[in-house]
């Protein structure tokens, strides 16, 4: 083990990110040192290095970023129990603080008072990440670490998924970034009658497809709820709501049948303008807004749908990169004509 | 029985509505005839009083209105069994067709090809009312008609309040017109700890006080999002949505607690912009949109809640007026200064 | 305040209780201090008098007995905050260790490791109790001692209504104890359609109908699964069983329709023989086992049912004696002739 | 087609099974024709044979049996819509009344009405069988037939399995007949944590190894209770109750921790002794009672298991016979020694 890593940091205030040569970390009594074997870029990473509103108003420099990953422990503090050097790991991001009314609640994803690795203390885009024990997850032998790495954006799809009995339900999605395209397979296995999925890229749409929708639509050029309406009588029973634009907000909400319901993780940049009485009050729909994963009914959700071949979310994991070519990584996350999925950096 | 009777309509396009003298209308073989005792003005009659855009959209003249009232069983229909004459009845103005996706699926309240008596076909403002027996709900003989006549508002705040439980959490009503009111008593039987009430109108929030609220706030000069924060610790378990009014759709969901409820009946005239992110999304909210009342089960409810004393709505009828007094009636329920609850016609 | 105090305890294993003269205890830094105003005694007292097979097991004289009582606080622990001497209080009986499963899970009423008043520890027969602060209900001032006694089997009776939704449902109740009969004004507020009650004792039934049931059965002469099928069609909808009468829980279940609901409370001395396939397979039954109450959302909702009037408890207190006459308390509560709802003790 | 067709019946009151030559059977305007190309063996069919206290009272010969099959459809009734000679299907086996209060209420697996085929009406152990086109269900054309004329049974376990929600959960399987066996795979994709079986019979235990459980439990030399303990610590989350064996209720309940969950499927061919008290109300359990499957919700849940491969059904099918050879089916069946699952009939 070495004195210092290399690590990818926001450093300063401002667009842009640094490959950075950190002290190693050193775990407190409860906690663990990580060695990442994998990482994956997330679209809030890409919103960071962009350095948005939302960036300034939460990221205070310097910080190390990232955090989807797995890796493997090689420290563990001293008051740490059940935890040994050689385990295989990915970790819930979010540190909670088990007293806030939402942790009371048995809704501790929902803390008042999270800390978020990568974002409000440092991540796993570095050699090494420490992390409480409390927060980790044990990943099995056989599931390799760029997949592992993806099981925090994949629980965010899971979690949208389950918040509504799926069997034997249509249902739309609107917005395939990864996430969206995850929610695909999970939809099939909970018993969706019909997956539909709209998206302004055609690229995107093109991996909807390769992940099992049965109808893509592109409200360039589809009226999206016109289109629902045929393929499915009144309307569809389920909306997954994972773009965050307003104009899929609200024709997703309209193509919903009455008395539907939509589970929404998408999150706009800036407050949209909504059809309040008719897209959701006279409608009657019932929302479930989505963020994080729960914990740990998810993960235990998405061990299974791993680990008996249900999902494969290989066919998503389209570049894997070294840390060091993370420019290439954040370039390809823009990109609007390749086919891009999610980005591993390893570093 | 007459051969014509007096009826208020809406009789052309335009703002207004005129006595008329209309003919007595007959039963279908699955009808009754009912001479309507009391009936009152609901804030959908001042709309379509008004000639607003959806009341344009909506209403095709000419019609009478009127959907809220209490009566008495004077004629029945061929194939009508279990209904006499003589019986005291009120009724689900909705007629629904049972065979569109919501009915199929126990919701029947959300019809996607829904039938509204004073809306779509003729209403209650009048002398008598023909009315399908299988919208019929009896009437105990000791409850007073005007009191009966407010069951269909009063179904809204029952099926608001019951979207959640209630019991041991702090409740935001934001919006006190007439159902909002009615959520009070309701919300506090259902056991909820605090029941916080905001409106703009100082008359109306004199009357939430009478109706048990804990805390009343006026938006004008309080800023409710830290009030509630002050009052509650992490903000409101739950907030009932009465009033349609794009700020106090922003704040209310701004002062619910991370992982809290939102029943929404309001309707916003237009469009509103929303902070979709902040106040939903990053919130993991469950949202409940209410249209109507659950056919039977909030029926059943509001009957509980009347015949065991547990609500008493006679302070909401602040004007009991004869029908050709209407001007009057609907001019009161515009009115900004006076305390005015719930007005009665008398036909 | 003296230096000892009137008790009733279980001195010796064996039947009878006697009135003693015990230390006052002294509360620890984390409880109050209470001097009983009112108590009253349950079923379970009843058991531990004649020391059943079940109270030989469980009970480890000496004990103060007594778990339903309300009073007023005289002494506060040194850590103990939020509560003060002269503060109106009742308890929740069952001392929970927040660290099992059940606790865990949201379910402490369920704790695997429980401590309760009365039974485990020093109780309420008694003119003064000491219990740790967070176990304590704030009574309101107009609350009378001997109705706040009652809260503890009034929330067994409300836990037991609100495991099912009510509104609209045909409700069967099996034994009329005290918390049965309970039952029925709560099913009322809630919405049921008919009460159904049926106990062999016929003072017990003439107790049913002044708190509101429909009907009432007796199992001797009556019937109970025809009669109930007459009165309902395919059977009732939910079936509260609170007897723990073999014959009743069988028949109950049988006269429940196919995919009803029931509620179980009722204790027997011993196993029972049941129809297992056709009373409770076959049927596609769902059941809830009821003990104790939930922590604290019954307690609310018990507050708002006798704060708003909706539920009126003193019809059911026939006796109130002084605890010293606690022999004629305990006979009263085996009498087979005399119409006996709660007797209460006062110390 | 034949003017005859083979056919196994229950052909006069008493054990044993005849293999006749029937009429070839002609469908209603409303049902169809199919050529049965698979079947299975029900251990209800093996009651039926052994002509058991059950079968007495329901059968009602001659008739022909079986319920579980696939096959192809051969002619449709006049006023068919939807389905065309050619067709791949199997069946919901349950003919319901769509009237009766549990039919009404969104239950029609409870129909009080029911009419079963193989049990009511001539079924499935024949060339061919009529069913009524409301009844279908589609197979996909890449789904072998002996697989597909499993879904009867398989629904029965994806019914049970999810009757409670299984993620984060240990789980006891009490009986793995086919039935149980089946459970365990659904289990596992539904993120059970630990899956523990029990059974009297070592070859079925061994199949339960098979399929994935963690943990093999013989109450013939292991103590199920305490071994369960150990296991979870306070007790299983979960039990799935397939056995029907009075022991087996006792010690899977008592096997629970509290506040557990149990759904029973598993049916005592006569009434048994419980210990109502200490393993139902006490325990504060939630039962679930499980008869047929959900119509259509189960139905869409196990395609969505057989398709994405989540479920394996095939190592069950030990046995694969044409229906000549009937008797060594049945007398496999009840084989205690050899490692039977399904066996499957060939008309």
């Amino acid at each position: 083990m070495t004195e210092t890593m290399q690590a990818l940091a926001k450093t300063e205030n401002g667009p842009g990110l640094t490959l950075i040569d950190a002290p190693l970390p050193t775990p407190g009594p409860r906690d663990v040192l990580v060695r990442v074997k994998a990482s994956s870029i997330c679209g809030t990473d890409v919103h960071i290095y962009h350095w948005d509103a939302w960036s300034q108003s939460r990221i205070k420099p310097p910080v190390i970023l990232g955090h989807e990953f797995a890796g493997e422990i090689v420290e563990v503090g001293r008051e740490v129990k059940g935890w040994t050097v050689g385990d295989l790991v990915s970790a819930e991001g979010h540190i909670v603080d088990w007293t806030c009314a939402a942790c009371r609640n048995n809704q501790p994803h929902l803390c008042a008072n999270v800390s978020v690795i990568g974002i409000d203390r440092a991540g796993a885009f570095a050699e090494y990440v420490v992390l409480p024990a409390e927060n980790l997850w044990r990943n099995p032998a056989d599931l390799p670490p760029e997949i592992a790495s993806l099981q925090d954006p994949f629980g965010n799809a899971v979690h949208t998924v389950n918040a509504f009995k799926i069997a034997g339900k249509s249902v739309l999605v609107t917005g395939v970034g990864p996430i969206g395209l995850m929610t695909i397979p999970v939809a099939r296995v909970a018993g969706a009658t019909q997956i539909i999925v709209s998206d302004v890229s055609e690229p995107k749409l093109e991996l909807a497809r390769r992940m099992g929708a049965d109808v893509t639509l592109n409200p360039s050029t589809d009226d999206l709820v016109s289109a629902v309406r045929d393929l499915t009588g009144d309307g569809a029973d389920v909306l997954l709501e994972m773009s965050g634009a307003g104009p899929a907000i609200n024709s997703g909400l309209a193509a919903l049948r009455p008395g539907g319901e939509a589970a929404l993780l998408g999150v706009p940049g800036r407050p949209i303008e909504v059809d309040w009485a008719n897209n959701i009050v006279f409608k009657g729909v019932t929302i479930q807004a989505i963020y994080g994963r729960k914990i740990w009914e998810t993960w235990h959700q998405m061990r299974a749908l791993l680990a008996t071949g249900a999902v494969d979310l290989s066919p998503l994991i389209t570049h894997d990169l070294p840390l060091a070519e993370f420019e290439q990584g954040f370039a390809l996350m823009r990109s609007r004509d390749e086919i891009v999925g999610k980005v591993i950096l390893r570093p």
